[in-house]
């Protein structure tokens, strides 16, 4: 296992803090560059040890390394590699940790022909780690945030073999699995395991009459957990995958109407299958 | 804080294991007498000290008790509270941890006035602990599951006073928060914060196209953890409260086809305000 000797990380919320203390903690990277806009931000992922050293000028900041990770909202993932890239030294590797992939791949891949950035032999490929939780900001950074964790690499037709490699083996250091799909599989795939969950818990939390919520138990707070997000950055991340959500969304339908018609003709064996079909999932996925 | 002498636990489980450890290891029963039809389970039981002795024969078991504590599958519960009215000694306290209390209370109640062992100064309260999680079985038992959780109690016209106290009492010391409801408001506010949950919980996992299960990440798996449950328990108290859960699964699709309407026309704002007013009532209950 070799380590890298200067990584940036833009954006140093919850991923990116927990990836920079990863990094430090493990000694897989000397030194790591936290850039953001937010000084108290970027003081208080130095004060977990997520970054060795910190810069509010991401060109300033991703000067000379060998990797950048952007980690920002969805929304700001493009302009930043863009900025990364026009900034950095020939040679980096960028990459990210989107939420949803085709928008961001697309729009990289698209604007490297065109784009006099790109000839500098600079490289992006998009990631997406399935980790993170209801909580913000790099106080929340855990070093073992990606350990067994899916994340998702999506290469494009112009990703070489080396840069694919390298990308898995960051991720792999990190305590992640990696999966390697295109941008649009994994826009599909994350619709239905990561997104229709949240539009779902929201929608569980918002059918709640409030004169019955101290009435909940476990299964109500598992179920509702991610409603607690952030709304700015899943309406971001629910908007950049709109078609896939919609199909995710009617699945979702389909199954409680067939519920809502097996508890109207309070039909038992019904029932009995529908649980035990779901239950026969999610006991193959564990805990 | 005064204690019991013995208390009888009818099925030992999740639920009658968790209520007997914490009777023992706090020192609020002396003897906690385990009553069920599988040995192995007993036994099981008396290993995780849930019991201090254990017996199949359930009119034996509950001879010399002041409390029954009935924690059977919703659907055997009535029958099991009318056999250990007719065996246990005048006096006694018959109390339950059923899901739903409307079906239970009022057939045990109007039992009471034809039913000869109702004559012996011989009592039930229903009871409904919020607590449990998709696990089963003794081993599965936690002194301090009720720590915090809702206890809702559902005393009947015929509930004395007096009676009502020593049950929520009896909760209080287990840890619990007692609510005292109506049977009726009971199974309408469990519809909402339990039993939709797990058919929504369900719903997601059978949502989940096969092919993208490795992708998920720690919102799908939250969402859908209830999902594991046991099967044949749910059906008995999803169909216990049918009218009430047709309700709630109502209010869930409204929200749902609120949803699907903003992302269609991929109005942010709209998204963003659902994501908003669902965070404020998830972060208003806590973790």
């Amino acid at each position: 296992m070799k380590s890298w000797d200067r990584v940036a990380i833009v954006g140093v919320g919850l991923i990116g803090g927990s990836i920079g203390q990863a990094l430090l903690r493990r000694q897989l990277a000397r030194e790591v560059i936290g850039i953001g806009h937010k000084t108290a931000s970027l003081q208080a992922a130095e004060q977990v040890g997520a970054v060795s050293s910190w810069t509010t000028d991401l060109a300033a900041g991703v000067k000379d390394v060998q990797l950048v990770v952007v980690c920002t909202p969805v929304e700001q993932i493009v302009p930043c590699v863009r900025q990364a890239a026009a900034a950095c030294s020939s040679g980096t590797l960028i990459t990210d940790a989107g939420s949803t992939k085709r928008d961001i791949v697309s729009q990289l891949t698209l604007g490297a022909a065109s784009d006099p950035h790109w000839g500098r032999n600079v490289r992006f490929v998009g990631s997406h780690p399935l980790a993170g939780n209801e909580k913000r900001g790099p106080q929340a950074a855990m070093a073992d945030l990606f350990d067994g964790r899916a994340v998702v690499v999506t290469p494009s037709a112009a990703t070489s073999a080396a840069d694919l490699q390298t990308i898995t083996e960051f991720w792999n250091w990190l305590g992640g699995r990696v999966v390697v799909m295109s941008p649009e599989d994994h826009d599909r795939a994350v619709a239905s395991t990561s997104h229709l969950p949240h539009v779902a818990a929201s929608a569980i939390a918002a059918a709640t009459p409030s004169e019955y919520v101290t009435l909940t138990g476990g299964g109500w707070l598992d179920t509702t957990r991610i409603a607690a997000g952030d709304p700015h950055l899943w309406r971001q991340i629910l908007l950049s995958n709109r078609e896939n959500l919609l199909q995710a969304l009617e699945s979702l339908q389909f199954q409680l109407d067939g519920w809502k018609s097996a508890v109207e003709q309070a039909d038992g064996e019904r029932i009995e299958k529908l649980l035990t079909e779901a239950k026969r999932i999610r006991d193959a996925v564990g805990s």
